[in-house]
């Protein structure tokens, strides 16, 4: 089903997906879920994509054409309106690409609706223009948009669940980007853990504020030794605090509980 | 939604439930979803429920008015041939209790089916007969019921995306009692800020093997201390295992790491 989730701190953005694509449990592939562009010198957007594998690689398509198009206008056709090079604030680039997904799912629609197919695709866009702030967006299917805000400095898409609750406890807007890309890491690498649909190669991208393009991109493919690594570190490190918590008032002691115990004190009724 | 647990452990079982049951946002109540029946001397269950109330509330009075009318036989009934007392193994406690659920189901379907609301109701059935193995099972809406093994010691019913990641990296058969408890608040108590259908109060009962009786029960009220202080706890020590963790290569040494850094190592690629 696919994981993404963009964080959207004091410092910048960090993007992050998985790259599984399945159509059903016996045909699983790798496909890259994380696209830059950077249509001009003033501008920077991240897109993120989940749902329909064809709707996702067709609206980009066409934000693509589009590009193309405007770039080299003719006699009979001025090319589009609308590009990402020709937005003016960063929900205008939210509000187009919104636009495009729901005419790719228009057109296709009716045809996976007949087999029960979902023609869906949702989006999480990052990115700035310059002179103005940067910011994230999630695109829903049906073209209109929310925003992250210091409240929410988080948006997912996907598999959302298993890989919430870390980020709940550690994303505040003023994590470090690299911060913020290590808990990337670890929702992205528990999630996949616990759901087939989800799993390498893991991407992030970390766009500092004011650069208009990443400053570094990283990729960790499956049964890498940076990927082994990070999630026998986190496992260490998870259980290590695990069985370092408060003892209940009806238990012995530090010397007689868990591994890797370090003199936790009694629970206070 | 609820969400509810059970650790199958070398030890013995450690069942977990939160309390929160809602009819729509505007309706929220607060019900016991952690039921025991010692029906015998030689035997204890324990049953988690989740799902519609009123389905597992009907199914709880049922198990309890068969054991009652098996009890007190006379002329013209004698009572159920079936009960929690009268079963010889646990799985024949969970295909019984399977279909007493499918009978309530049956009965209140088609009216809640008319409004599209769902009558099911999904359990786990903690339990032991004296002379056997304690055990651990998932009984579905259907009836039908699976069991946890050593590759699977634990089940989760309801919201049980949320709580999984943490449950899948602590959790072996060879978990101590008091640490499979702790495990499963801190997997609720994740839970239970991350989606506003699962709330304290938190009950877990611990049942060591053959002891066929709870040797601990605890309930963490909603604002009590003792619940402030396990997730100001867990809160703690996670963030401290996550600031801990190795830096990327293209980072400063620890001195310029995020806060409480244990002097991280350069990862390798």
């Amino acid at each position: 089903m696919t994981y993404c989730v963009g964080l959207c701190l004091d410092q910048g953005l960090v993007m992050a997906s998985d790259s599984r694509t399945n159509a059903g449990v016996d045909y699983i592939s790798s496909y890259s879920k994380l696209h830059l562009f950077q249509p001009a010198p003033d501008r920077m957007f991240v897109l993120l994509a989940a749902g329909n594998l064809a709707t996702t690689q067709e609206v980009l398509n066409r934000i693509r054409r589009d590009l193309d198009q405007a770039a080299n206008p003719n006699q009979t056709d001025p090319g589009p309106a609308v590009t990402l090079a020709s937005v003016n604030y960063l929900f205008e680039a939210a509000n187009y690409i919104g636009q495009v997904n729901l005419a790719v799912q228009n057109e296709h629609g009716p045809a996976l609706r007949q087999i029960g197919a979902s023609v869906e695709a949702t989006f999480i866009l990052g990115g700035q223009i310059a002179g103005q702030p940067h910011g994230l967006f999630m695109i829903y299917p049906q073209g209109n948009s929310i925003a992250a805000t210091p409240e929410t400095p988080f948006l997912q898409i996907g598999e959302s669940k298993y890989g919430k609750p870390i980020l709940d406890q550690i994303v505040t807007p003023d994590l470090s980007l690299n911060d913020g890309a290590r808990v990337c890491l670890v929702s992205l690498a528990g999630t996949a853990r616990s759901n087939l649909t989800v799993g390498p190669p893991f991407e992030v991208a970390i766009c500092p504020k004011d650069a208009l393009a990443p400053s570094q991109r990283l990729r960790l493919e499956e049964q890498s030794a940076e990927l082994e690594t990070m999630t026998r570190d986190w496992m260490e490190s998870l259980r290590h605090a695990f069985f370092g918590l408060p003892h209940f008032p009806w238990e012995q002691p530090s010397t007689a509980s868990g591994p890797e115990a370090e003199g936790p004190h009694q629970m206070q009724s």
